[in-house]
């Protein structure tokens, strides 16, 4: 058999193998690569966060955020990185993107367009206008009340929360 | 002459007009169009907003810009219309887009993102970490003290300040 026979042998079952694979090579060849975008992106933004120690008060090391929104090329990362992560850890795409009064506010609106998902804030109480629910809502530093406008979910929609809450104690 | 000589006469005469027509014609045309494109996202984002009379205050009518974040279409469209406001506006882009705390968070960022900027909030007294730059701020409904971090704008960085006061009294 000469090299030329033995090619031409070869190639066609290449061919089959590579339309007989079952999705999951594929699937788990994408996972990988996912996974490892998501775990560059994350080491470009910690390094990227700063450490105020004893803010708000003594005790507190409080991870600043916004440099992550100084610069446009980061931004773009962090989105991407929750994008990963929400894609990575659910099974669906979530309906609703509902985020937390302030920082929530900064990429939650971002989140939910990138996943083409509806986005709802919750604010302190008498902050948003129309039919509202309410919930009192423990927070780190006390409590306080919370409210939602009421049409922003409908029932058995998926909900996804999210907050910037990596302040530690 | 013929019909197909004339062709041939008239098709180098339209080249040459096209290739020497000043930047001005496809500048005029370009602006023509960013300009019907803003106006029908405005008439879009308009027909979206929700009024809700005497909220917070009796007399204060609030435009309620929760619906335009309810659908990614509309936030696109938003982000959009914002973006070629800005550069219909000014001569040269923007370095920082500044937003107040909170609702100008839903889409300052956004908008920094789209237009390839830096993105600095300004927050009440006591929630921006590390050395900030304080100025007292007179509200629609009372005085405060905002703070921004001091590094967020460089000498001679040009600002874009973004809000989201559409209420009226």
């Amino acid at each position: 058999m000469t090299e030329s026979n033995l090619n031409a042998t070869a190639a066609p079952f290449v061919a089959s193998f590579q339309n007989n694979a079952p999705g999951r090579f594929a699937q788990s060849s994408a996972n990988a690569s996912r996974a490892s975008e998501l775990a560059s992106a994350k080491i470009r933004l910690q390094g990227a966060l700063r450490h105020f120690p004893d803010f708000p008060i003594k005790g507190i090391d409080f991870v600043d955020i916004l440099p992550l929104f100084a610069d446009p090329h980061l931004q773009e990362t962090l989105l991407a990185a929750l994008e990963l992560e929400v894609i990575s850890s659910f099974p669906t795409k979530p309906d609703v993107i509902v985020a937390l009064d302030a920082r929530g506010f900064l990429f939650g609106p971002g989140l939910a367009l990138r996943l083409g998902c509806k986005f709802a804030p919750v604010r302190k109480q008498g902050k948003i206008p129309g039919p509202t629910v309410t919930a009192s809502y423990k927070k780190e530093y006390g409590e306080d009340f919370f409210q939602m406008q009421k049409d922003a979910v409908a029932p058995g929609q998926t909900v996804l929360i999210v907050d910037d809450i990596i302040a530690t104690g």
